[in-house]
């Protein structure tokens, strides 16, 4: 079993890596042509997969999964309508691969640039949600990659129905289908052995919980573009408008709660603290949040609960907030270094000599002025579909569209320069 | 000793990632006010440098360290004069950091840019050359960041003594003199201890021999930017120019034979083999050049000797050039997929659309038409000084300058905008 794994999985990784060469050389036609045959047979085929989908429904009601796990596994017809659109949105998107960017003539004479080139191979790791697979696959061939993909055991009837699909619309369209894989070994171990091939893959991106995403993390050789949590905060300013600050706050912490983008501390500068803290807490709890608070909060509103040491830096992902009063920007700006995600933060203020010393010297893939965290997200960036987002610093800080699934080489143009 | 070696590691780690944030706070102005008293003051403390600098030479010698060796590990009052020149150049440098790029307004009206951002704590893993030492930090505090030095344990009182200087000129400066550390614990199990810091350190750079750097890369759980090896081609065309092809040919392989951007193997389209070979192994063959060819090149030159399957991928540093010759352009990219280490590859052609499908297909970080791999380098591409080279494709690919030692953050400027 050990040694067939590691042989599958190797030989999976080596065919990509094949397949890859040919997605790079495709054209933007041609690759909008396989991703508009995906869609129409996604349609076509919607029964077979439902089909399918029916094993892992059947096999989750039998472990007892909770209904909420039971709705994410489910293929219903809105969801692989929702995935059809999606493959129709990514073949709208401009093709970032080919631009050349940059060129300038050195004084050797010769001309250098940098051209836009697909990275090879990406490994997408993930959870239960079988629409991954077909969102995933279609950014990543978009950007001229082949994929790997290495969902949740219990959607694996439904992945391997949607890679089916997948990889016979590849072939209608002249394509190799290996730029479409799905690893069907579902125990860890060919995670293991995925992680390890840094010769035939470039990226791994995983996508789930916070366990999921420290194994990964941890046993990987190859480059991981990943964010582990978001816990994001918004700093309300002596110079905050009042109203704005109360209604981004609540956008913020009730407009989703359970996303990583939601907030989840509010750091209220002390001088407006007992104007703002009192009617923002009560607006708070009229939404429901429960608001657990430093001591100067619970002295100036007596709907808060105190707040435990642990609940500063936690990612609720509820209807929970922690609010806490500083005593100023640099006392804000010290409280997110230390407990912040690199995710998300935001100042309210109207004071601009504050909101630029926050805009730099804050630390995180999005930093904002006047506005809500929930902002955070590459759709509402103009990045087109997400792939996911970084909380790391190295290739991509922050959401991830199709251009972070690219690279840029150098392109020299000579004329027969040779180097003195 | 082993718990000690951890603390220590950890400790200077910890405090890296505080001066880090001093760092990038630090405007143009004063890094580069930074950069000139630390070439002031290289110049005026040459003689306690080297004086620790002769207690490794000394050590060196009773090793029995190779001439070679001795060289590049000596502080001669030329090699601080480098230094000293390379710490002004950094600093006449353009900072990379607060520029701020792709500024939309997006339909939610919120407007949103990505601002260039130190990447935060650099770790440098190097072997002999003490000059890395200042070199390397320079560009890292240029860049905005903190850097951690790990060099040789045959450097380490030069690298130790260089470094005092260094910290001295920061804290002179008015900056955190803990931006610049150096491992003083000369065993590798302090680099082991490194490569685990991923909470405080942001990127590892390992520069020396292939071993020290899949070390690096096998113990890292840090983002490594790295290249192994450069095993360069060049594809002389069927339509080449074959006086600019041998021009070029000898100019790659013979200028410096040694260093990684030089020619290991020469690929000649089999309708010029009759016409070219000759001449190019004569005028290899003049200049010194061991040609060591396929059985067609063997054919058509008698001063050549015959290949081994071992020489097709080798990096020979050294006058050795392996030849080929190939069916057409695509037997020639195939070879180089096979073979080539992503490094730079270079085609001699007069026909565009050869010329074109070359710098797109060939998966290198630098591809090339018509000019020597020589010019693969961050200096000769105008990225100012180098900071090394990366054949990975995730962050860089290619020469690294300033650039490279930074990321990009979204910023959101807003005003009162919520998300619905």
């Amino acid at each position: 079993m050990s040694s067939n794994v590691q042989q599958l999985v190797e030989e999976m990784a080596v065919r990509a890596r094949a397949a890859s060469r040919g997605m790079a050389a495709m054209s933007t036609g041609q690759k909008n042509r396989v991703l508009l045959r995906m869609a129409a047979m996604l349609t076509e085929r919607k029964s077979e997969i439902q089909q399918e989908n029916a094993k892992d429904l059947e096999a989750a009601r039998a472990k007892g999964l909770s209904a909420a796990m039971i709705d994410r596994l489910t293929l219903s017809d809105k969801v692989i309508a929702g995935m059809v659109a999606g493959l129709e949105e990514v073949a709208a998107l401009p093709d970032p691969v080919g631009e050349i960017s940059r060129m300038v003539q050195r004084p050797s004479g010769i001309v250098v640039g940098r051209m836009r080139v697909p990275l090879g191979v990406v490994a997408m790791i993930y959870e239960s949600r079988p629409n991954v697979t077909v969102d995933a696959a279609a950014l990543c061939l978009k950007a001229g990659n082949a994929v790997l993909l290495r969902g949740g055991s219990e959607a694996i009837h439904s992945n391997l129905a949607l890679a089916a699909v997948l990889r016979r619309a590849l072939e209608a369209e002249g394509g190799d289908p290996d730029a479409v894989g799905v690893v069907s070994v579902t125990d860890r171990q060919a995670v293991t052995v995925l992680l390890q091939q840094e010769e035939h893959i470039d990226l791994v991106i995983p996508r789930g919980g916070e366990g999921l995403i420290r194994f990964v993390a941890e046993h990987s050789r190859i480059p991981v573009l990943k964010h582990y949590k978001g816990v994001c905060h918004i700093f309300v300013d002596a110079s905050a408008d009042l109203d704005m600050a109360e209604r981004i706050v609540l956008n913020a912490k009730t407009q989703r709660p359970g996303v990583c983008n939601a907030l989840e501390c509010l750091l209220v500068h002390r001088q407006v603290a007992s104007a703002f803290v009192p009617r923002v807490v009560a607006a708070l709890r009229r939404a429901g949040v429960e608001v657990r608070g430093c001591a100067e909060t619970l002295s100036l509103a007596t709907e808060a609960v105190a707040a435990s040491d642990s609940d500063w830096g936690c990612e609720f992902l509820d209807l929970v907030l922690a609010v806490r009063v500083v005593a100023d920007l640099d006392a804000a700006m010290e409280h997110i270094a230390r407990y912040g995600s690199q995710h998300t933060e935001s100042i309210i203020t109207n004071d601009h000599a504050n909101a630029m010393r926050f805009l730099r010297q804050v630390d995180a893939s999005s930093v904002m002025i006047n506005a809500s965290t929930r902002f955070s997200d590459g759709g509402q960036y103009g990045l087109g579909a997400e792939i996911g987002i970084s909380t790391t610093k190295l290739h991509a800080y922050g959401p991830m569209g199709l251009e972070e699934l690219t690279t840029r080489k150098f392109v020299v143009f000579g004329e027969g320069q040779v180097r003195s």
